[in-house]
């Protein structure tokens, strides 16, 4: 059982903060600049809000930095707390961000989609690394506590997850997005889509993505891609899209062909 | 019960096939032009393989054409049953292209990403249309025989669904894809990312993905967009596609700073 200090009210502390209370863990504060929202989470995770800088206790085992990767280094040095570890949450910012703070740091990036309402028993891969390895093996206990999924992953790493994550995350969303406004637009019920997004993204337990490429792109079906780009005519955006994507799909099938 | 002929072994002619098969119609003939094929689902749906033309017996109800959308009118005019109802599964196709082969004629088109192997469980929304209004009473039975949601959808609306469906899952399955190269050449495991995958899809039962748009392209975060670019450096086309991405997700942001 460690002493935690939470720094941040946000989806990534309100999660990671759930689930460290939940594995026993004693948050011992709950350090947010808007008064309201560090009461809120500290509440969650039976902890005393603080809103000041110099309120933060300095006996902690732990300072978890969940805020903005912007803030991280200037956050870290507000906190006077030289030998104790202090660890940030982000994917693409280097661990070493927080050496002139602390002599002992570390990450624990959750490689998920993290919101203060989700599922309990959502799977969060959790990715750390640290500044030494006694430091490591205690980050790497707390991140075991509350994740069946824990690997270590240097700055480097991380940060290649990071952009994995967008394309998985950010850029399906995207195409979710577009998806949505066009059937608001076209009356049509975006929940009728709901089924084939979960089944695409179920089947990647068993089939690798490049065996699921399906569509009039996959297959150069040049006449229903005609039709789709009429009908995108009063959707510049949807229609740029459509074409530039069906452009690179087409080209998988060249590489195929050619033996490429 | 109704007796059907169906006419295709591919995914579609299999999923749909033993949903007919499990809801207790009578599959009387399996056409495939090949053999083997044809024998493997007609053994699945305790039915007889045929793989000639005239054999086809002219005494179904429904002969139901689960082939690929070129192919679609030429089969059809395969079949000679000008008084009985055929079917074809394609969302881009006009009910029309059977309106030679057959006074009755209509259309069940599965918005699913069908897979021979796929869980039987998983929802099938079915999308009906029909020549006239018996002909959609019927094929709206057969609809609510084998999934719980149907609904009637013309030749235009079937289209748009088609449209929003290529976003969907063929575009969100290239990120994937892409996503998938990447981790393999870079020795990461992309297996870490199903979670992430899985809850971006979860999600949108709760919260519509216009608000789920996270990541460096939707905070305006410049400076690991381009620590991200000089990560593609090596891939070309993943580069091209995210910068595109990542401008086209920033115009976002603009349209709501604009207040458009």
């Amino acid at each position: 059982m460690l002493n935690i200090v939470i720094i941040g009210t946000g989806n990534a502390a309100t999660v990671l903060g759930k689930k460290l209370c939940a594995a026993g863990h004693q948050i011992i504060q709950v350090y947010g600049r808007n008064k309201e929202n560090a009461q809120k989470l500290a509440g969650l995770l039976k902890s005393v809000p603080v809103s000041e800088w110099t309120e933060i206790l300095t006996t902690a085992d732990i300072y978890l930095l969940a805020v903005a990767d912007d803030v991280i280094e200037e956050v870290s040095n507000h906190l006077q707390v030289k030998n104790k570890i202090l660890v940030h949450t982000a994917g693409s910012v280097s661990k070493n961000v927080l050496s002139k703070a602390s002599e002992r740091f570390g990450v624990l990036y959750p490689l998920q989609s993290l919101r203060k309402e989700m599922e309990p028993l959502t799977a969060v891969p959790l990715f750390i690394d640290a500044s030494d390895e006694q430091t490591l093996k205690l980050i790497y206990e707390l991140a075991m506590s509350i994740s069946k999924q824990v690997t270590v992953a240097d700055d480097m790493e991380r940060m290649k997850l990071h952009v994995a994550a967008v394309f998985s995350n950010n850029f399906s969303n995207y195409m979710y997005m577009l998806a949505e406004q066009y059937c608001k637009k076209e009356n049509l019920h975006f929940k009728h889509l709901l089924p084939l997004i979960n089944e695409t993204a179920t089947k990647l337990q068993y089939n690798p993505p490049s065996l699921s490429q399906t569509g009039p792109a996959s297959r150069g079906d040049k006449k229903t891609i005609q039709r789709h780009e009429e009908l995108l005519n009063d959707y510049p955006t949807m229609k740029e899209v459509y074409q530039f994507l069906t452009a690179k799909i087409s080209e998988l099938n060249k590489e195929k062909d050619t033996g490429n």
